[in-house]
């Protein structure tokens, strides 16, 4: 029996790997369905809908111009018609529609039906973390494994090598997810901890904006190794406070140390914090300047973490996560930083 | 009783670690002898005896200038004299004077004396790998500990925030150099993993060649980010192939990704594999023009360390190693490195 995927979502993130699980289901067709249905919110562009383009020209001239998809992907501006039949659920939507998406789709599933979320980010409520791949998995009733890592949707679309981690509970539907998504240039592997891989692509940005801290006071290269390292073990720590099971080894993956490493090199939080470092300008008006009036991920990150921090009371096991946001918020120096993990304790290992 | 430290070697890093370590001589007086003798290899510097400079302004004239040393460190050039009731042997000699220096000083331990090794490097020899903690634990036949990081003598010595990591055998000659060598811009945790910590200061210049081909090829951040990835867990499976008791903890330490991190985005052997890799020119071409004729150490360790897989028969292990060795060598092209990772089978952790 052939299993059928649905893409839900066609943004920039949606498209590309539209791309390439298109080179998965030609590569495989024993295993897959030949039609994949990706549901596309419907919009007009230049005068036309979307959707009419997309399945004329196979490019979505909005989101992903210039790159062709494989035919067998179809555009379909209906969720519920998106998902008939479909056994193996992609989730690409944006954050806030999930739930509501969920909820739609629901008395449509087949039964045989898992899911994988692409979405980053953690909801952070008044008890601590919640996992976006639990909202559907409690939502829908079904198993929920997550894909995360070093990669940007532009060059994964243009086959640029970048490898991705798969955090899935289930070894079958984990294996299954690697021939959707593994290709030579988009290298998947998996790791039984779905928690793990799907906190790193939350907490990078908070880490992220102490790298750009550092680069704003003109740092060395090897302080800023340092932040970034006491930066990944503090992400772990977080991961492993919320959630059991959470693995040293998800964070050699391309989820963890991968990702922060580009997150911290590149990308907007870090250019932002490093414009805030300099001085004399607020995050809002950073933002205004350089971001057209758009929020950082990471500042309000930031703040969810801190406060869930402090109601836990365990501000001191994060001294890095902390400072992050008590300069971003709080007015103390950029420098601050450096003094806070200063003062931790030698640690040892045995 | 107290301690009495003996630094042998006073070169840019060696003078660097004399600050640090006069800083923690004052700072704990109840535990350790108030003389500390750097062995100094006599040299005349602009018509004066370096020792004499040293012993009068407590600067290293020619290696760390511009840094001023507590008193408390006394440059002594008879290297027997230097050792005379030490208990703690600090190494930073020069690789290739380490093992006439031991024997010379043989004769004349304390028998209280326990080592610490700070030289980065390893031998490769015909059966495989030689710590150079071994060759002052074998010479002398006393504990050897070693201390590596992300750490540069200039920026140490001027009290930049970096970190350390020692790796030790032995809780508490650890515990007792975290004394000597911890500050609050220096930090030091220890792990019980003297192998491990030692071969990742050899191989990460292996790896920083490769990432200095992404950047001679200009690919992006995620793809550089997945070589720097597999470097690190190449690093890792090949210390654990070659020696027991390896930890995975090790690689998260300054030690690991940290210095990874810096040598991959900083470092002379990341900007030489980037000027190859533009094309045209071969290894020696690009050291003659950028080093002056010096040889890179990176490419002297791909080579030592490509004949110790081949002998082994385990090249297949380590496909990025292999690449590199065979780009520097053996005419493949940069984007050969890629072709390398991209044939990788999807690696599963349960």
């Amino acid at each position: 029996m052939t299993e059928k995927i649905a893409i839900i979502g066609s943004g920039n993130w949606g498209s590309a790997i539209a791309k390439v699980i298109g080179v998965n289901v030609r590569r495989y067709p024993e295993l897959f369905d030949q039609e994949v249905r990706m549901w596309m919110f419907e919009e007009d562009y230049k005068g036309q809908k979307l959707s009419q383009i997309f399945n004329k020209t196979h490019e979505n001239a909005k989101y992903l111009p210039g790159i062709t998809i494989d035919d067998c992907v179809v555009a379909v501006t209906d969720v519920v018609e998106s998902i008939k039949d479909a056994t193996l659920l992609v989730f690409v939507t944006p954050h806030q529609f999930l739930k509501k998406t969920c909820q739609q789709i629901k008395p449509h599933l087949s039964p045989r039906a898992r899911a994988i979320s692409l979405i980053k980010g953690v909801d952070l409520n008044e008890d601590g973390v919640v996992l976006l791949s639990d909202i559907i998995k409690d939502n829908l009733g079904i198993d929920t494994s997550v894909l995360m890592g070093a990669n940007i949707a532009n060059e994964v679309a243009k086959g640029m090598f970048s490898e991705a981690t798969i955090g899935s509970k289930d070894a079958k539907n984990a294996e299954m997810f690697v021939k959707v998504f593994d290709t030579p240039t988009f290298k998947c592997s998996w790791i039984d901890d779905v928690a793990g891989v799907e906190i790193c692509g939350a907490i990078k940005n908070v880490v992220a904006l102490a790298a750009g801290f550092c680069d704003g006071m003109k740092l060395p290269g090897n302080t800023k190794a340092a932040v970034l390292r006491i930066g990944l073990l503090e992400m772990r720590a977080f991961a492993q406070y919320f959630f059991s099971g959470v693995k040293t080894d998800t964070f050699f993956e391309s989820c963890g140390l991968a990702d922060l490493f580009v997150t911290c090199t590149e990308g907007r939080n870090r250019k932002c914090a490093e414009a805030f470092a300099r001085g004399g300008k607020s995050f809002s008006q950073v933002e205004a300047e350089l971001l057209n009036g758009q929020k950082l991920q990471g500042t309000g990150t930031a703040e969810e973490v801190y406060r869930i921090l402090k109601k836990k009371k365990i501000t001191q096991d994060f001294p890095l996560l902390t400072a992050v946001y008590e300069i971003s918020f709080e007015g103390k120096p950029p420098r601050y930083l450096l003094e806070a993990l200063a003062n931790q304790k030698p640690k040892s290992k045995l």
